[in-house]
């Protein structure tokens, strides 16, 4: 077995684990809770109202344009607190490595990791790892899981949505799941489409002062804008209509999802946030996303009716469309 | 695809998704923050003191005796909250499951942490699931990551470890590394030998009236005793004696360990504590272990002596041998 990729010895609890994670993890990672090395990490939070969450990452290809598996690990769960009115403050990273695992593409990865969690202000306190055998894992898998403090005049629900409501989305849809789709099946279409990953908190904390008007956020990932739609208009019990010529996206991402007959609101953003807004403040909050170059394509794209949790999308030409959950998988391990 | 088992549209965000989170997870671990199906949870804790740790599960079998995998996710986060003085309060939960994989057996894994985490009092609070493709993984990997609340008279860590401390064990050792290895490779020692998985923290509890004398606690589990007690010796800097008659294990472990060639030092417990106490109150500790049925084969294994970072074994014969931190992987995917 090559000293350049991994081996069993690599999860064994030994001497060879011992050094991976000091020479790269401790390395890279640095802070003072993780250089602890104990099971668990203390943490001294600044309160007691937290937000938590995990996502486990299975992303294929492992690097993509825009990103990679680690950026999209650190981002993606400091989403999942974000659009809980929560800012990151600690994660957990978990690898499972298929043993022959290139060594090199793991330091990119965690090279990957330590930079976008530096940017996005978060440390990565504890961890783990574990080596399962060839063709029993693909490559690497990673899990995130997170710890938010919750802003004190947040309080955000999928629960919470009122009608009237106004719908606002920061930018465009379905650039992540078109670029991975893209990246995987070596589809060509060029300049390559970019994914949007990015750590959304900057646009939350944007809209601080209007906190108390927003009813609920949620990021579009997997299953896009309509699944999202969906899972608040039946956790709220309240109809949600959108209209076809407010939805921002980009024309190579639309020409692609034409193309491949693919239907861009059931495909993921990674750098995206879905607001539901008091109708009376919209147009403020509207104004504080596209202050933000993350936000500086927000739209409204619709509001709340109160009747029955179906989500309408009104096309360009007038006509009325139910917008259902989707049925099937359309891009399986796009993050 | 039989509706039987696992499909891409299980993991995909959609209406699949949505009614294997409903008819599964949220039934069984029925809490009112989970079902708040939010993308992360909200919580509020008793206090800002808290430890977070995580841990990926790779076990094969997936059921063995005296445990299964959801078993296991559960006890292993919990344990390692618990050797950092805290009591769990909330688990996440995320799997990575297999296309294929079957929903009964998926059914069995889930119902395991359910009962284990309301054995615990932990609640399962936000989750996730990914599912990969035939061959991209093997059957199904849980990563739980937890929090827990620090007890406030606890100060534990692996480098507070003080020459003259006494070590104490909580139990048999090796019990969880035979028994996985007995029922992975059908190697038919009978009876089977079970494994020891179990939640620690009753066994904490126990002892928090002599919190201030307890400096470290570790489980030993991959890697074994051997390598917990290099761990200490490298991060207080102390050296550590034990003494081979001291150590308890059960004799259809040391006979199959006698068998395979295997040092039952380096084979993990799930369900042990490895305790460096005050010498002065060495034998109060282990009373109060004693009483409780998960401890009442503790004994005092040894000690440390204030010298280089070296683990020494005296020998049943009288002679010291040195005990190294394991070279290769003894046991792959035990935990």
């Amino acid at each position: 077995m090559s000293r350049d990729t991994i081996t069993f010895s690599h999860g064994s609890g030994g001497r060879i684990m011992q050094e991976l994670i000091r020479s790269l993890f401790v390395k890279n990672f640095k802070n003072k809770i993780l250089e602890q090395l104990d099971d668990a990490a203390a943490l001294q939070l600044p309160q007691k109202n937290i937000a938590f969450t995990t996502d486990s990452y299975t992303v294929k290809p492992l690097f993509f344009p825009g990103g990679d598996i680690g950026k999209l690990s650190v981002c993606g769960t400091a989403n999942d607190l974000a659009v809980k009115g929560a800012k990151a403050v600690a994660l957990s990273l978990s690898f499972i490595i298929e043993e022959s695992f290139s060594i090199e593409i793991l330091k990119k990865i965690v090279e990957s990791i330590a930079k976008t969690a530096k940017l996005s202000q978060v440390s990565i306190v504890t961890g783990d790892t574990k080596v399962v055998g060839r063709t029993e894992a693909d490559g690497i898998f990673i899990n995130t899981s997170g710890i938010g403090i919750i802003d004190k005049k947040m309080n955000v629900s999928c629960r919470n949505v009122r009608p009237h409501d106004a719908i606002i989305i920061t930018g465009t849809i379905a650039d992540h799941g078109i670029a991975i789709l893209n990246a995987r099946e070596s589809l060509g279409f060029k300049p390559a489409i970019k994914s949007d990953v990015a750590s959304v908190y900057p646009l939350v904390k944007a809209c601080l002062k209007y906190a108390s008007y927003i009813h609920a956020m949620r990021d579009p990932t997997r299953g896009g804008l309509a699944s999202v739609l969906n899972e608040i208009a039946q956790a709220s019990n309240v109809g949600i209509k959108i209209y076809e010529d407010r939805l921002p996206i980009r024309k190579s991402v639309k020409n692609a999802c034409d193309i491949l007959g693919l239907d861009p609101l059931y495909l993921a953003s990674e750098g995206k946030i879905v607001l539901f807004v008091d109708v009376n403040k919209s147009k403020q909050i509207l104004a504080q996303l596209k202050r933000h170059p993350l936000g500086r394509n927000a739209r409204i794209i619709g509001q709340v009716i109160s009747k029955e949790p179906i989500v309408y999308l009104e096309t360009v030409l007038g006509s009325k469309r139910i917008l259902p959950l989707s049925e099937g998988e359309i891009l399986p391990r796009i993050c």
